[in-house]
């Protein structure tokens, strides 16, 4: 008898299963950061058409991070204004208002973009490819094991998962089978992930009844707000239009319980794609749109059926091994327009935790703060969701609709929960990479919320950049120091003892870089004096702190009078300074008082591994 | 005896002599407009290092309007502050004070730039290359004749120019020759023109006895504003220096009489390449530079000698067939930074006027536009250039040196001619093309100058737009149509009525559009209204206003309250409207009443054919 061909084995860093919004976002960010990663999708294509769209402003900001933010800005389209249509007095609807769509003063782009997901997921694929990382598809895990094996498990570069991979029948080599070895693994395949359900976490919460039909088309319409993020609540029903690409426009369609039988299949009880087609989603939709039309100029371009459901997994990870991320753990409506959001951000939180535990900088318990991070998130949002659905969802309020929604009541909601929604209030709790002690040194600088932007001048030649683009996502914490003013004597000389006491060899910016690696290879310095563009010279910074000419600002106006000026007001930070520690996914990790490096010292020393050790 | 070979012999619209950046613009935008073009250089490989770098803020805009402007900005160094350096007390230099390097309050990019000839010339080549067109190298022209045959000379689309090009030695076919004949020829063949001294063509203006050096590297320096655009005046001579990409910078040196004497060949009697090196102008620089010092990190990069002519040429254009642009035609001291920037105004000014005349749309007398454009430009710049660079190369002001040029004179001549040497001030006279008698109808926004840069709000979706990025360089006018406030009655109706006159048969808009082609082939129809985002639709303007929903915009504030909301006020229009007639070229050709379309019919008629005829 033949022996079996041998299986293929083989091993790396992190497995990525699932090549969504999630999976991408973690596979590009650990490719920067010289990880070794694969990433496997069981579908044979890439999303072309269709599928998520809405980039929050927090998004554009990480893409930003990540140097993708100019061609995101360049390929997708703004949506600044929010519309809302009630029912009018003859019968049809009439609008009621408009609005900012977004609301959240601290945004960098104070607007939401819209980006259709092939050409998102083709930005990540683009920037893994120069990486020399690329999606490997038809390819789908069969089992999944964590190492039971204590030491294995304590060990950070330890293989202690092994995953069995198969080829799909889409597969050139249809079941050829391979065996993984990986360190970490990432389970981002989707609401149904095969992950999340392999390891048994539950989802939490409940699939509410609205059912949601979903068209794309380049409309023929008399409707004035068609460009607009647009809330229609008609006694038919409720719609919200999206503005997209090339003229195209999304209409969301709630459907009505009349609507849900139409479409139900009988057999099975749930309303179901083959039960439906664009022309009765088309036809309840111009019900709502009375007494304006609209029809696709040529070919629906793509459709779908949405039923909203909103829960949460009980846990995000597995002993710190194997991790689920984006819809795996948590769904909602797409109304709100978060799901993609939220995905990639959990991976953005992840992706450089994983980086620093590989590289032997980070203790592999920084991995907890995942879950504390993101669930804590995932729930927040689910409960804004559920709020944000039933207003959307519930009937308007009207003369002998009492109890409805009334117009001012959704607005409200609208704006209250704009920072929420924007992604730009995400505030993660105290933990070991969030440390709030001197909260008060920079009193409007939220520890644990993403870094504030704002625009600083640089010394050496003037020139304004915003502070975030001082902040990419290079694995690297950034150390901003607010000297104060350097022009007054007693705040140069407190500025010459911090130089002096992170000189010292005890000093975290001493202790975390590699043996003989300079210190900008674990920490990026830059500092901000106060003063004016015309009076400081980037030279009046103690040496330690400008490790480059480009790395000293001052917080003044530029030339143009268009932009600077506030970071000290805006950040609270006094005359007396501050120091500001950045993590790499840009939040504020710690802030401090200039003379309280020690603080400093025993916040990285609690998840940090020394370079001696 | 054997024949001779047949002497290749070709056809093309336009010949283009010399690929610096008077050539490679009107290459890369007759190329744009669809223009059957071709380009060659003597020289066998493109400039790569040194040469021209200061981009003007005019000059980004002219980037942008080609769709290049994103590459210039990414890719570019970019210079805000200017800083003074005059004699101390203690003998060596010390600051005087600094200022914005540029002052001009309407620049859109409130800068200059840097950005090194090589990676200019590189953004036209890529634009030129997925447009089929490419410079022909190692090739130049032994001889060039305009027909004398008035019939000829009198159609616009007859080869009226033969041109005999030869290949150079270090071409692979050296000595090869070709026979074109061309509809019309430019000569941007640099300072030392071939075409200009065929023609006969007289430079005017005299060589100055000004020497420079110049020198591009890394320093090694303990200078506070290296990173700026810095004057330096010492008492051993005046330096300027020039922040580049890479840490490099450019410094400006120049030469003493004595240090002329060091490099002069004795036998010309003229100063030399040969006769200098790089230690000489170190030397010389670091003389001023006192008590700072700089050396090159490494090598120095590049270096050459500079000899200043401040000259114009005589005429522009021999006939209307052979036109020559850039340093062909006007050569200035490189202090200002003009010559790149003059150069690629001139062939950005011609090549709509060129593409035009092809298609039949202008008469061929819309080419003496050209030549009172431009040669006016040079003209003034000549004049702005002597002073300033007298200014520049002038005894400073000390005790003892009372007739020498003060510090706050230098800097009163820095402001003054700011607007000016930015190149936003450029001011066209009048002519087919400039039609000022409504000039008071919009009393801000000069005819002959550039449209001024405003953010104005699109209608249909409240996404913030510059004005700007509506009026690209694709050889149509725009039509922007300030229509006031449409919810007054008055105002509607006349914007009504505005519509009716542009809609009779008589009427620009449809007398210049080919047969049958819709009238955005030849016109861009743009309109701004006054009013609110929130209250205002698009669907308020008249139809032919409107012929796409992204053409209708307002006159408001962001809703981030960034920008807009300026416009009339800026351009000085009141609440009756305006129409602004903006050329290809951005430049605002006429502007009238909103009842006077009977002289928009009539500017038009001034140069345009109708396509009936
Ligand atoms: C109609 C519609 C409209 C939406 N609109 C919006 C919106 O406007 N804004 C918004 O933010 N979100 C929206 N969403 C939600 C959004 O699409 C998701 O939240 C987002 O795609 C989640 O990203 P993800 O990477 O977690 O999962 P997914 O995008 O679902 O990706 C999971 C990937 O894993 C793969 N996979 C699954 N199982 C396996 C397996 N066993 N092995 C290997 N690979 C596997 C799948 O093939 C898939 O490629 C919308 C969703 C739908 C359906
Ligand atoms: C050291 C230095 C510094 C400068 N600094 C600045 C600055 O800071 N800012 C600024 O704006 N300007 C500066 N200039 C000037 C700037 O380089 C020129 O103004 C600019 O290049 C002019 O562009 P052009 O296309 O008219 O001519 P050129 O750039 O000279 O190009 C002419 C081209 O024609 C080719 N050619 C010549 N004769 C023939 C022929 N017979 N047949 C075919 N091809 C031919 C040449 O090979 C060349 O490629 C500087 C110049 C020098 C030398």
């Amino acid at each position: 008898m033949d022996s079996l061909p041998a299986m293929k084995e083989s091993y790396t860093d992190v497995l990525v299963i699932g090549a969504g919004p999630a999976g991408l976002m973690c596979a590009q960010a650990l490719a920067r950061a010289g990880v070794k990663v694969r990433i496997i999708d069981k579908r044979c294509a890439f999303v072309s058409v269709g599928h998520a769209d809405g980039i929050q402003p927090r998004t554009i900001e990480v893409f930003n991070s990540y140097g993708m933010g100019e061609r995101m800005l360049r390929e997708g389209i703004q949506v600044h204004m929010a519309a809302f249509y009630n029912p009018g007095p003859h019968g049809g609807i009439e609008r009621s208002g408009r609005a900012p769509d977004v609301t959240a003063p601290t945004a960098r782009y104070p607007f939401e973009m819209t980006v259709h997901q092939g050409a998102l997921e083709t930005m990540f694929l683009d920037a893994m490819d120069s990486m020399g990382v690329y999606v490997e598809r038809s390819l789908a895990p069969v089992s999944v094991n964590i190492s039971e094996d204590e030491s294995i498990i304590k060990d950070p570069q330890a293989y202690a998962v092994t995953a069995l991979l198969q080829h799909q029948p889409t597969s050139a080599t249809p079941n050829e089978q391979e065996m993984v070895h990986a360190k970490y693994v990432l389970g981002s395949d989707g609401a149904h992930s095969w992950t999340r359900r392999t390891f048994g976490i539950t989802m939490e919460g409940d699939q509410t009844k609205y059912v949601w039909g979903v068209l794309d088309m380049v409309p023929d319409t008399d409707f004035p707000d068609i460009r607009n993020r647009t809330a229609i609540h008609s006694h038919n029903g409720s719609c919200m239009v999206i503005p997209r690409e090339r003229d195209i426009i999304r209409i969301y369609i709630q459907l009505t319980e009349e609507d849900i039988k139409r479409v139900t299949n009988p057999e099975t009880g749930r309303a179901e794609m083959k039960f439906c087609n664009p022309d009765i989603l088309l036809d309840v939709a111009n019900r709502s749109f009375k007494p304006y039309y609209v029809k696709p100029v040529g070919e629906i371009e793509w459709w779908t059926l949405y039923i909203i459901g909103q829960r949460v997994a009980s846990k995000f990870s597995v002993k710190e091994r194997v991790f689920i991320a984006g819809d795996a753990c948590h769904t909602h409506s797409p109304k709100a327009g978060q799901g993609m959001n939220a995905s990639m951000q959990d991976t953005h939180n992840l992706a450089w935790k994983i980086a620093h535990v590989l590289r032997g900088w980070a203790d592999i318990s920084l991995l907890k703060t995942y879950e504390i991070e993101r669930q804590k998130f995932a729930q927040d949002l689910i409960n804004f969701d559920r709020k944000f659905a039933t207003l959307f969802s519930g009937k308007p309020r009207t003369e002998g609709a009492e109890d409805g929604v009334s117009h001012e009541e959704f607005v409200q909601a609208w704006k209250t929960f704009g920072n929420f929604s924007s992604g730009i209030g995400v505030h993660y709790p105290e933990s070991a990479a969030v440390n709030v002690i001197h909260q008060g040194t920079a009193r409007n600088l939220i520890i644990g919320q993403r870094m504030v932007p704002q625009s600083i001048i640089r010394a050496a030649d003037a020139w304004p950049f915003d502070i975030q683009d001082m902040l990419p996502a290079d694995t690297r914490f950034k150390v901003v120091v607010f000297t104060g003013d350097l022009s007054d004597e007693v705040q140069r000389e407190k500025v010459n003892i911090l130089a002096q006491e992170l000189e010292k060899s005890d000093s975290f910016l001493k202790t975390y870089p590699p043996p003989g690696a300079p210190t900008d290879t674990a920490f990026d310095i830059i500092s901000v004096m106060a003063g004016q563009k015309i009076e400081v010279d980037y030279t009046d910074v103690p040496e330690l702190l400008r490790p480059h000419w480009s790395k000293v600002f001052v917080d003044d106006v530029d030339f143009s009078g268009r932009v600077g000026g506030k970071a000290y007001a805006t950040y609270g930070i006094d005359s007396h300074g501050a120091v500001v520690i950045i993590r790499p996914d840009q939040f504020v990790g710690m802030i401090a008082p200039l003379n309280k490096v020690n603080h400093l010292n025993q916040y990285f020393a609690s998840f940090r591994i020394s370079a001696a050790h």
